[in-house]
């Protein structure tokens, strides 16, 4: 596997996800008062759409190690918008190099700069690098592992922040009504998909005004499942999500 | 990533596997009598063990191949032997290339010989590779994807024969009778594992005089439920995996 190879399949995964009807049995009152409501963000015809995305391995930089790996007075340069508003992939990759010198040699910059620089691997890439990457919910990084990232001007040596994402699904207020659940919370999603469905548990509801309905899982998790080929995404508050 | 590091994941991944006692509420009457019974292969004070590997990307070869690609007169060299008697990793290992030149560099071969060669990858693999393996069974290679193997002396064209192996269960008898089941029925097993807790559906039961109870999953079912931080594994017939 060369560079080239894993940036291609990076970019791929950056822009996979799965559109689908919610299998939820509720429905949306199919009144003449109810159409005339604005749906809310992400919702098509009354009801929530949810979406299941593959998140590839990526990294979040602050403005400073921005210019430290890129030059000074560097910024981020959007390439692709991602499905939440206002996130993008950047033209930007960064090499990741771990504990042995092993490395990722381009892993994709998303968009906009953060407080902290933090790198979500997938569980597979972590072994890759020697990585010992626990689960963690993003901006979690207290106590997790560092690495080296290199960039075409410069490196910078991070203390902390690689982390492997848990799994989670951002939604609006809207979705936590229709859902009845509230930020925090957990919920199960099942994927059903030829000769390999699976249901998923610990999925965190990560709740704000301006999120659209759209679930978040690694490579690891979207290949277990085969999500391309998959034929039912169901999300539920809670009980079992093996069954209907 | 080079060929060593691959390597040494690969042959990490090929040894792991959990192993614990099943979830089962069901215990083994605890009387003299049952204590003088012999146990059936692989069980432990009187029912089953339940193994769970993670069987990391390999491929089996015919008795042919071995001499094309490891020279006349060759044949495969035990280097660690598997959990189900009988077979083993061999010391040789060979270059898997797809249609456009992406490769694995270092890919286990595990014995012993088959009357058809057959290369078994995980999705993640099978992406970096550009080859798209369907789920399959193994043997089941009618109408899927070839590719070159590359070994030290020579080559082969295998015009099919690339697939993702689907999770299954080796059992004997004994555990057939446990579990209440029969050869090619499925089952499902559930993982708990810290912040990615999964249920898989679609387990094959492969029943085997012989076998010891193991179930076999690929690295990305492995890594999703980061199998290696497991505290529980649960193995059922039907019904619902989610639910102890």
């Amino acid at each position: 596997m060369n560079s080239s190879i894993i940036d291609r399949s990076v970019i791929e995964q950056l822009v996979r996800g799965a559109l689908r009807q919610t299998g939820s049995s509720s429905s949306a009152p199919a009144t003449a008062a109810a159409a005339r409501v604005a749906n809310p963000a992400g919702w098509v015809d009354g009801k929530p759409n949810l979406r299941v995305s593959i998140s590839a391995r990526h990294c979040h930089l602050t403005d400073e190690h921005v210019e430290t790996l890129f030059g000074p007075g560097a910024v981020l340069v959007p390439e692709k918008d991602l499905y939440q508003d206002g996130f993008y992939a950047a033209q930007q990759t960064v090499m990741v190099v771990g504990p042995r010198r092993r490395m990722l040699g381009s892993v994709r910059v998303l968009g906009p700069t953060r407080p902290f620089s933090q790198v979500e691997l997938a569980l597979t890439d972590s072994i890759s690098l020697g990585i010992d990457a626990p689960v963690r919910h993003s901006g979690q990084i207290d106590g997790t592992p560092g690495c080296v990232l290199v960039g075409p001007v410069g490196s910078v040596q991070l203390d902390q922040g690689v982390i492997r994402a848990a799994r989670h699904v951002h939604m609006n207020l809207s979705d936590c009504d229709y859902y009845d659940v509230k930020n925090g919370d957990m919920m199960q999603l099942k994927i059903t998909s030829p000769d390999c469905s699976v249901s998923f548990e610990d999925v965190l509801v990560r709740a704000d005004k301006a999120a659209k309905l759209e679930v978040h899982i690694d490579t690891d998790e979207g290949n277990a499942c085969n999500l391309d080929a998959a034929t039912e995404v169901v999300l539920k508050k809670s009980g079992c999500g093996c069954q209907k």
